[in-house]
């Protein structure tokens, strides 16, 4: 029986490792990547959670059709570690532009997640606990991801909060 | 013996579907609104909780005195959804435009919360864990609204706080 | 034995309060204080801390050079309380003006907490929640802030999340 698991926290909470360490206590793993590298920064901390996982994973990169990507795994993959849907929904924001968010490429995912083909990590990011942002595209991005993150843990099996590397059970 | 209920957590992290939850555990219900609809944004947002709660409740809309409205619930109240303390804080600070925040309305919904006439589940926000915003009003705002949650929290019997759409039972 | 504490928490949460009576538990106290007091809203908070504490602390004030600070306490001191990880980061970007944020004193705050002279209880931030700040020095500031916290959480003994003034102790 396949297993959901979603690891969420705040920026350098330490929610990647947390994801990582998951996926180690399994054989074949697929590495899930969401991040387009489009800038210098965004290089340097792809960089450094690759350092991180070493060559343990078959890596994927896929920005915007994930479910796609989680029909297409290599034979035999025990786990697919996801990392991370808030950068996946700025993507979809990014490519569609449009501020309802009600993309075809989320409820596909949550398609496959009700009927998982093996075993998914999913990292993401909490992001509405700050002050209301001042730009309509930014409140509408907070939306589109506090909801998601619902939905997705609605599924799992598994949800940890990370805080301060620190990992909390919240269900299951 | 009435009981008092906060439910805090992120933007869209499902705590005002939490509260629902708990407030349908009741018979005569009272859904106090703090929202002024101002806008096309909100009218959105109120009309998707709206659609959540169906009929089943009486709505009461009041932006400013909310100590005034629970003084004056309708007979055989079981049980007050009150939806939330930030955006009623906000009302406040956009009325009185005073970065002191040292609201009257606040003790006297304080002094409810301590003798209250009926069962009570407040929705708050967690709005603190960014970073510190450039904007003093919005620093003056993001205070108030944590010293308000803290000092609800203190007279609460239970606190949860959702993540994720998770309810974690933080007190009681 | 000596022991490490570290409480975090959002904005007016309610930390410094829980870490505060964290500290009366011991005898000796001393006040370990990293902001600089640089303007008025500063110069409130600050005194609102104060008058908390009351004179109950020896209070030490040193913005920058924690490592020395704490390697020149008083004798027969029983707790040191450290407010806040964050200011004190804040400090030191502010001084070095240096996005890479590699700074020599906070692998020496470290090197202390792994054999520390006494019980040690520290503040910090949790300030990754929010959405992606537009600003680079903010979040270089939010990455160092994140990472930090992670490595004083490993070290701890302790660690205790507050929300809306409630402590949840999430490791020890």
């Amino acid at each position: 029986m396949s297993k959901i698991t979603l690891v969420t926290g705040g920026t350098r909470s330490g929610k990647s490792r947390c994801a990582l360490n998951e996926a180690l206590k399994y054989e074949n793993r697929v590495f899930l990547a969401t991040a387009s590298v489009c800038d210098k920064e965004m290089k340097k901390r792809v960089d450094a959670h690759q350092a991180e996982r070493g060559n343990s994973f078959t890596t994927i990169e896929e920005p915007i059709d994930l479910a796609k990507a989680l029909g297409n795994l290599p034979a035999n993959t025990d786990v697919v570690l996801l990392d991370c849907l808030t950068v996946w929904q700025g993507n979809l924001l990014y490519k569609y532009n449009d501020e309802f968010c009600d993309f075809r490429e989320i409820s596909e995912l949550l398609d496959v997640l009700r009927a998982p083909p093996t075993n998914i990590i999913l990292v993401t990011n909490e992001i509405g606990s700050g002050v209301v942002p001042e730009n309509a595209m930014a409140r509408a991005f907070r939306d589109m991801a506090g909801k998601t993150n619902q939905l997705v843990a609605e599924i799992a099996d598994t949800v940890i909060l990370v805080v301060s590397g620190i990992p909390v059970v919240i269900k299951g």
